[in-house]
């Protein structure tokens, strides 16, 4: 099959029967909501560049399974060349739409499930391996959106997931049947899920035997019945519906999070990709985190490169472009958003083979880059509060 | 006449004329709109607090006028315990609002005109100092909210008042009559001005001999005929109509800004303070900045510690207040904060009495403390960001 | 009895017959070796300052006790304005020796021993006080220079004075006699105690019941019997013995510290101020913590007043004075240095009286402002070092 | 010819003739010199390592010239992968010497000369290239070490070359013959140079017309007649003559730097690489400087290693070892640490061919490098002098 273009990706989320809720209510046509729309805008962008010539070599590839061309973002790495063409088709989509395009957490799943599932195979002799290699190249052969589930809610942090006052409050296996299992719980701001085809879920952290029922990681359609999205709440969300463009922000993309329920979700035995393997629950939250980490190591550059584009232009407006302090500030913005780069850039390039061929990042390295993220975003914004205008 | 209560101050309100505008109509109840009611709320605590016993010695104090008790935000700092008195004061209203409660601004220009207009007065053996003597002391009898007005829209950085492309740009006299002199232009997010009784207006920056007709500073009440107030747009500002407190933030009290249009707006002459004088110009605005720099290192360290109560309550509801992280980020806010309250209280202590009588603040300490008020809240948010949570 | 002066105080040094110890071998005139000069220089400062007309407000004041004038470094501070004169005292002196003065230890040494030792006779019918007034004005009445000695050598952090493999590692009482006490023990790295006429020793940590032979205070002359000092390495010590001031750095003034060894030494009673009354060491360790930390909001800024005009000076003489980046950094530091005076004086505006009358700062602030100086030289080394001559 | 061994590196060295002067008088015996030893220590071990299995593909590498087996040092890159193993055999250096091995700057010189002097050829018709290599490949023949001379003692940083007031600030050509020139000046604080076999001297700013004379650069041996080396101090440099180890820091290995004075030098045709061309000086500045900024991204990361582990050893003996505030600083000096290896890692990753073929860093990326390293190392001595123990 080929790739979607981005009115075909359009047209398959027309198709899915979501049930979405927003305010309160549902939304009975999420395509076309003023306020979600951005979000489609910009993850649809994956779709649009791929078909552009001057990125095709950044947008698509092989697959390692069938040989054909497939979007980036339903990729297994294959090599440190691989890892850094990711962080780089990062950094362009964050230039692009100066917003989070939403694609990526279901390829930092997706490659983090790859090698995990091989190595628990080797320990238990189950195959999920070859289970996830069926549903990977399903979505590789469709060019679909995954989005990667992870995070619970958690309640208290002091206590494993079984401990807590509610049995809920992390997804768990309610119900153990012959063909699959059925779930419950939710989790939480999961982004972009409402523009996704699939949602990979996994366990959020590391656990022992007690948490048995809670080492559970599947994948599904996202309008399998069951599955609630409730939209979280934006800054100014709703002036998207005012109509204009004025004191909207960036009104053209954006990003999207949704508290997901999960109630009562049956899962089929083909999609279920660890169940009970608890002493694996920690190696697949570290390689997600770690492939994550590596992401912001490019998507928020792209998006910095876009303030300070957007920083320089504004001092030109105010004839302010030639002041030293300015340029000083440009330039600092600069380094720090560069410096993030270095850390995609590095964690990528360090990267190393796992034992099921696939590459993974280092991890260490592509930690201390989204620290650095975490760090230098503020501090840019510090920066710009800075001006000699706030200083009364 | 005594101090209004809340009550009072709210009645005051509703008796104005003001001419406000929001999302493009007129509104004609600014005292009970939704969406402006917070701001009103936190302004009327200045009122609130002066009247309990616990926090009089505090909120009120003599007038060096009349000898009558008067509410602080009124009254012109005679000694440097005055000067920390003030910082405390906004400490407390920061700690009961978690917001800004707008009357610091009009206090800091009544103690930057009282010390200026007297120097003028010895250079130019003009009485703008009787003249706004006599202002002040309407605003101490009547206990009344002053918004100082500073900062005009400015267009290019680079040029003078006089050299811009539209000479409406910096607030000017268009016309000079027997009376008094007509004015014209513009000022822009003027901080708590729709909960004002009168507006204390200044001249931005230093001028020279080109832009006299810019060197103008007067008070007249807000709604004079020709004020026209455009209530700026805030992040959230629209959920306050929505019903409810969730999402709201802080849904109780807030902050306002309004661009505030001077539409030939006529002004009698025994409310000029400045017509002309341009080498004063500077002088008024170094020591507004001063005074409003001094101001941010009480009322921000008030809404720190809320911040700081809520992030450390916050910690508590998660199970989280004795992970040792934990703990480090909230004593790290703390001394950020503490940090921001020696500013205000060091260039308080620091202070010395200007030609007038009056106390002006150190300026070198009072421009360090806004300096660290700008870094320090940016560090603080960073802070809460890099939490494990944020950390995928 | 009068002040001394520079020489008088030099003279009383050279009747001392320290026991000095330097590069394994006597010191057999320390007030005369060209390594141990300068920091006597430097200490020496503190007497020439109080005789010149100029500097006598700041330099000295009225004794509570006598009411004759005195040195302040011998002063109890009898109110807020007292707390800022010490502040603003020990700036002076940084700003004319660009080095440690060596005599705010034992300031702040008797200032914490004045108020606690009050409120131990209080609560255990002691006369600490007494003895301790006696001996205070003993120091004001010959215009001594004390030294506060606190740091023990400590082994292991973890473990309590009592519980450390070898009993001595934490200054004790190895004898009880009728007239006094033999104390056996350390205290490390001692500023300026070869430039001191006097030590006065405490407790370095808070201490429980098993502890009471290590809850010790108490002052001697630094002559006396079994006191031994050994002089600690500075980094380029030993240029000062080649001859010229090249390559030298301060070659003037400077400081100086002493492993000082108590090698079984008698204590008579009226010179002992705390023993064994544990509860107590807690207090005189964070009173004395809490001047002391106000000092560095003094000294340091006195000091880097000199760095910042050094650094100007070169900046000029490499011909780079007028560039935008020097400009800035020279600016940076004076925005730094001055946040260290903003808790040096803001610790002291809000300073209170102890139960004993004298005045303390306050504590949190006194924190804040030291955590602040050990940030921020580093911070302003960093500016130094990052100069585009070192960027290759 | 094979490489050279430690042992046959010191022989070397014993061979050459260098004018060394230390304190004001010539070192006969720099080789065995106690204070200038542990220089040569240091890079010896650039010798040392090439011999040993472990380490042999890091540090060895084929000549793109001769095919021959040789030292990493006398390389010129040919990929980013010996890009990057550059800055990870510095890593290894700064891991085992904890100091400066010095060999760095002639490598980096070695890199911009060889592309360099490609494209002036091109633009000129020059034969720089062809000298270029010849001198390179008898430096790999013979393992030799060289010493990359770029920093002039400049003057007035406002003025050009020939605009000082001193012509031979910078250095220059004094005279011109048929079979080479003469050239007279200094270059300051040559790092290594005493340890070194040739010297390579390069143009250390851009230049214009005027400053042609200035446009100069050349290879000749260290102890080519009228070269004087001036040995600078360091800190704690006569320690080393004290004997034992006590005080003395690193006392096995260490860097060395001199004030390199070239009085009147003949340099031969056939080793002068450029003569005049004053547009490519900017070109050799800018790419050394790349280079040498990548250095940092291994070397100080090595140094880095050794002064965690020390902390960490230092932290365990005083049983501070499991307290959450050192945990957290040796948590943060790894992360400083880790970035700046991501930046040199990253610069290399991303570098390119030049038109010569050889490979060059990205110079963004190597600046922002550099740019860390000066700011991380001082983070990090800040985190150190802020223990408990300093909050006094």
């Amino acid at each position: 099959m080929a790739l979607m273009t981005g009115e075909q990706y359009e047209e398959s989320l027309r198709k899915l029967n979501l049930e979405v809720y927003m305010f309160g209510k549902r939304v009975e046509n999420p395509v076309d909501d003023p306020i979600l729309r951005p979000s489609l805008n910009s993850l649809k962008e994956t779709y649009v560049l791929a078909q552009m010539p001057e990125y095709k070599d950044l947008m698509t590839t092989k697959s390692h399974i069938t040989g054909n061309e497939i979007n980036r973002f339903t990729h297994i790495h294959q090599s440190t060349t691989d890892l850094m063409n990711k962080v780089k088709m990062q950094r362009l989509l964050g230039q692009r739409t100066a917003a989070c395009f939403q694609r990526c957490v279901g390829m930092d799943a997706n490659n983090a499930l790859y090698s995990t599932t091989f190595e628990i195979d080797q320990k238990y002799g189950t195959n999920y391996h070859e289970r996830f290699k069926k549903f990977l190249q399903y979505v590789q052969d469709n060019d679909l959106t995954v989005d990667g589930a992870m995070t619970d809610t958690k309640g208290d942090r002091g206590k494993a997931p079984h401990e807590q006052a509610d049995p809920d409050l992390y997804l768990r296996v309610v119900e153990r049947r012959e063909d699959g299992v059925v779930v419950r719980g939710c989790k939480a701001h999961q982004t972009g899920i409402c523009n996704s085809h699939e949602v990979l879920v996994m366990p959020t952290i590391a656990m022992k035997e007690d948490d048995k029922d809670y080492a559970i990681s599947f994948a599904i359609p996202t309008d399998t019945k069951g599955i609630k999205l409730i939209i979280g709440r934006q800054s100014c969300d709703t002036r998207k519906t005012e109509g204009g463009c004025l004191d909207c922000g960036n009104c053209t993309y954006g990003g999207v999070e949704a508290l997901t329920i999960f109630d009562d979700v049956f899962v089929p035995n083909d999609r279920i990709f660890l169940n009970g393997e608890y002493d694996f629950a920690g190696m697949i939250v570290e390689r997600f985190a770690g492939f994550h980490r590596q992401s912001y190591g490019g998507c928020k550059v792209g998006v910095g490169d876009v303030l300070i584009g957007a920083t320089a232009l504004a001092a030109e407006y105010n004839g302010a472009a030639k002041a030293s302090h300015v340029k000083d500030k440009l330039i600092e913005m600069v380094h720090l958003n560069e410096t993030l780069f270095c850390g995609g850039i590095a964690c990528s390039a360090q990267g190393s083979a796992t034992k099921s061929g696939s590459y993974i990042i280092d991890l260490l390295l592509a930690n201390v880059c989204k620290q650095n993220v975490t760090r230098f975003l503020t501090k840019s914004e510090g920066l710009l509060r800075t001006s000699p205008e706030a200083s009364w």
